[in-house]
């Protein structure tokens, strides 16, 4: 089966936003077995987005609309889908109380009188609750095609398309499509892929396709076959072996799992409590860790220490340490850790201290010169880095490494 | 004059890269004035990549291809386009030599054999010299169209664009664009939308396009005329109603400038020193104001107080509050935020407690309750917040509402 999207948003044509939908939906459609020759994009404008769709419609069998659900007189995708088909739109009971909840127990108190236009639906479609705004989704269907309405905010897309959308789709494939993810950190990706290259070559069901992402490359592998079973059947052996070249590197092989989850899960089987001590990343690291549901059983205090004093006074680093090495040094990187687990009274404390520029830096030490220490359960083990790109990108590495590092202590010392 | 991208690679279509390109070349394009309807991406496919040119040279002045012009099998974005365009493959001199001199000079030493075909170039181009990377780019003419063919590689394709394609584009333009942003926070999309729908409707040169951003809205002002000056003189007037609607609810009308930066622009003229108290976002809030460089000056520390006895002994907020009002309410925020600023010893401490979910909530206090408060030279105001969405939304609302509170109390304690 073909799909192809279509993402609606003149702020996309300007430029003014990336389309991660567009490779979200693309990732997420290769995952079922689905394939995908076009993708494009449009304004907010009636006349060439039913141009699109009319075009999508006569070479692919579903198509993925992203955008344009919105209450503004410039969201127009579902009133030119209905135009395009020949459905008119109908105001929805369910939609409509669903709002009213919605903006009742907001900080609104009352609705917004342009917002009443997003409980109009395309008639017969189904409907896809919006559990994170209030523009629903749509499922029609039409001559044999599949069209799909989707809302633009990816924290609004993504659950829809993961609890309504997939489970859908998944039923217009004939057979049945197991994907299973390895997911792999602390190994460039031209090394993963090096070492797999015999595997990818000779690939035909199950494939294997490489995802990198900071600092992790994710495998996945996919499987058709005529059930679930058999699927799976196929698919087992594969991650078997990828297991056994990649060891630890792998640290899960749930689809869902981020990093700092499975982190998260193994302090908790260790029972290891933990603090955070921060100076370029300035609290991601924390919040990465603190996203996880839960975190609290085990994550207990986090210090950003920006200014010297601070490391001075939060993790008792020595001003002698920070006058002869710097902040930016092997040694405070090591008393961090070392200070925040004693001030946090936690079994481990992992620590961060670098430059992530854009000044700031010297010859001695350039910008993207970081420092990651882990003290757990007595042990302190300090890394030194040097990462490349601009601030951001500095800081998002660090907390990758650091999570890393953080893992392969939990690892070592269990 | 209006401009198409197309964008060429299965890896797209797959989902296995973001495609930054498109979003790259959409906002050079729009800086320089030109329209862009469309953004297609199709995959290594002679046919399907020579009806989507086709379709572009039929609705577009200009049409830009990035992608498909490597050494392989798969890259065939020239062939194709000589194939439209009716122009046929000559061996360039100038880019052969520039080949040898990169394999000479690489650890290769010897030039791979299917190397060669990237010495080939459409008859009548101009070539695009390629400074980081063996694929050259070309800008070719035809029946009054211009047809731009780009690598891939975001780090080859951006600095051809930045030094030979700006100014032949700039060249082509007969008109100036010029753009002003205006950029709100604390008042809703549609709130804003409601408030300028008269100027909205109204317009036609400048042009106001509202963007929404979790927790803030930016409004584009676009103008066109025959040079800038004038261009400029027809946006000040919308810039100047805008400022009077909106009034402090702007933060910023300087494009790169995001709203921590801005805050931290504030802190330094005001001299205001800042540590952070978090709970909920555990660092997210400091996340965000150290992206800003050289935040260093005015932001001193933060505590991330993740457990009551954090609470307790980092912020001293005293364990009778604690005990009687819980760690989510009011009071336990306004003693976190006096606590952080005297434990750092800074003007000023932002502080956020709150429940993310997804479990927790109980009935008094359900999942999305946050307070944040702000201390600041010896003022304390508290805010009370029901937020919306799962864990991760309900976490960036309540960092954005800080930044909010932070902001309002530096204009209103000034």
């Amino acid at each position: 089966m073909v799909v192809e999207i279509i993402c609606v948003g003149t702020e996309i044509l300007l430029g003014n936003i990336v389309n991660t939908n567009a490779q979200y939906l693309a990732e997420e459609c290769a995952g079922l077995g689905l394939s995908m020759y076009h993708q494009t994009v449009v304004g907010d404008n009636a006349k060439r987005l039913q141009e699109a769709l009319s075009t999508a419609l006569r070479r692919s069998d579903i198509v993925i609309l992203s955008g344009g659900l919105g209450p503004t007189e410039d969201d127009l995708t579902k009133e030119t889908c209905g135009l395009e088909l020949g459905i008119s739109l109908v105001e929805d009971d369910h939609t409509k109380k669903r709002m009213e909840d919605y903006f009742l127990n907001s900080i609104y108190k009352e609705i917004p009188k342009n917002n009443w236009k997003q409980a109009l639906v395309l008639k017969g479609s189904a409907i896809l609750d919006n559990d994170n705004g209030t523009a629903p989704g749509m499922a029609v269907k039409k001559d044999g095609k599949t069209i799909i309405l989707l809302p633009g905010p990816p924290n609004e897309l993504i659950p829809m398309f993961e609890n309504q959308v997939r489970p859908l789709l998944a039923k217009l494939q004939p057979e049945v499509i197991v994907s299973q993810m390895v997911k792999i950190c602390g190994i460039g990706e031209s090394q993963v892929e090096t070492q797999i290259l015999d595997l990818i070559e000779k690939q035909t069901n199950p494939t294997i396709a490489p995802y990198a992402k900071t600092g992790e490359v994710h495998l996945r592998i996919t499987a058709k076959a005529e059930h679930e079973e058999a699927a799976e059947n196929l698919i087992r052996p594969v991650t078997e072996e990828l297991k056994k070249r990649f060891g630890d590197a792998i640290y899960s092989t749930i689809k869902d799992e981020t990093l700092e989850m499975a982190i998260v899960k193994q302090l908790m089987q260790q029972q290891v409590t933990l603090a955070t001590a921060e100076s370029c990343t300035g609290g991601l690291l924390a919040g990465r860790i603190t996203n996880v549901p839960g975190v609290s059983g085990v994550y207990k205090e986090g210090f950003i220490t920006y200014s010297n004093q601070s490391k001075e006074t939060l993790l008792c680093v020595k001003e002698s340490i920070l006058a002869q090495y710097g902040a930016v040094s092997e040694e405070t990187a090591k008393e961090m850790a070392i200070g925040g687990a004693k001030a946090a009274k936690t079994d481990c404390c992992i620590a961060v201290t670098g430059l992530a520029g854009p000044e700031e830096g010297t010859a001695d030490k350039p910008v993207g010169l970081v420092y990651i220490a882990c003290h757990l359960n007595g042990n302190t083990v300090v890394k030194e880095l040097q990462l490349k790109g601009n601030r951001r990108k500095v800081r998002e590495q660090a907390v990758v490494k650091a999570l890393e590092l953080l893992r392969k202590c939990l690892i070592q010392y269990r």
